[in-house]
């Protein structure tokens, strides 16, 4: 197990990329980190108090909230985007993790150990689920998910100066049609057969 | 091996997508497809007279090949790529191989039983990789793997209406920097673990 690297997961909405990283950390045995986690860990580790009353008040603002929900608050807040940044890079050095979204690609990006996975999947298949899972109602369902993925395209391409979906971004992009099953499988056998050491 | 599926490759100059789909093939025990086997199928297969005639002249003219090995002639030939989809969908249609480039993809996008593949690396390795393996020379390497790419991506611009390297049209897309055994190991698992009937 030695060699399983930080895995990140940048997936567009409704993909299941989510579902899919629990569902990895789980089989894998490593540590599953999204947003709310990321926060908590916050709360955790050693950094100061300072970076925490921050962080703190960055869930309180509808601010952060909105962006991550996909809400109309532009231009982001570099601020908050680096210590988030630096939360991400702790949880990255304590081991082999699974850390969806908050471009931790781009924040780690300087790692040897890391795989960056991008999850996504047709466009009916998303709204399908959005539906379904989600439970979300909206009049065309797929306007909806496009304007979601608007609103990470928006939020990735500002932090990280990469293009959200390009696969040349990533080490690995799996479509999520197949089922997660598949997806998770994968994803799963990349990480246990991960050489290391690329970047 | 029932669920194996026809695996089309697209990848970026320099990335080593042939050879790995040259290896994949081989571990997989399916046949390999690259242009020049795509003719030869032609000859072999049951196609008209007319079509391997066609076929032929586009080999001789300087014309496909320049459109190949990335040469200046656009706008592409519409009767040319009609040539060649007949064949490729004939080659699938006689069980699981892997096929590379020809914008195959593409062409197959009606098969449910369809990997396709997307093989990327970052600039620095494929020029690096293009004076070793391939032997070129060239004044400024990145500039000449750039160019080759841009040929690759016209190509498949133009005839899928789909954006080359865009993760999204892709069921799987890996970069080679982190070795040609990694990339090898994780498609061919992919392959083996294909569910299928999706699309």
């Amino acid at each position: 197990m030695s060699n399983i690297p930080v895995i990140t997961i940048s997936r567009e909405y409704g993909s299941g990329g989510r579902a899919i990283g629990e569902r990895l950390a789980k089989e894998l045995g490593i540590p599953f980190y999204n947003k709310e986690l990321i926060l908590m860990a916050a709360k955790e580790s050693g950094l100061s108090e300072e970076y925490i009353k921050k962080t703190e008040q960055i869930k309180s603002t509808s601010f952060l909230y909105g962006l991550y929900m996909g809400a109309q608050q532009l231009p982001m807040n570099d601020q908050i985007f680096l210590v988030q940044s630096k939360i991400i890079r702790q949880i990255a050095e304590e081991g082999p993790c699974v850390i969806v979204g908050r471009c931790a690609d781009y924040v780690l990006r300087e790692r040897k150990d890391l795989l960056n996975v991008f999850i996504h999947a047709p466009l009916e298949y998303r709204a399908q689920r959005a539906r379904e899972v989600y439970e979300k109602q909206a009049g065309n369902m797929e306007d909806f998910v496009k304007k979601k993925d608007k609103k990470r395209a928006s939020f990735y391409n500002y932090f990280s100066q990469n293009k959200w979906g390009d696969a040349r971004h990533y080490h690995l992009a799996i479509s999520s049609e197949y089922g997660v099953d598949f997806a998770v499988s994968v994803i799963k056998h990349a990480a246990e057969s991960f050489p290391g050491g690329a970047r």
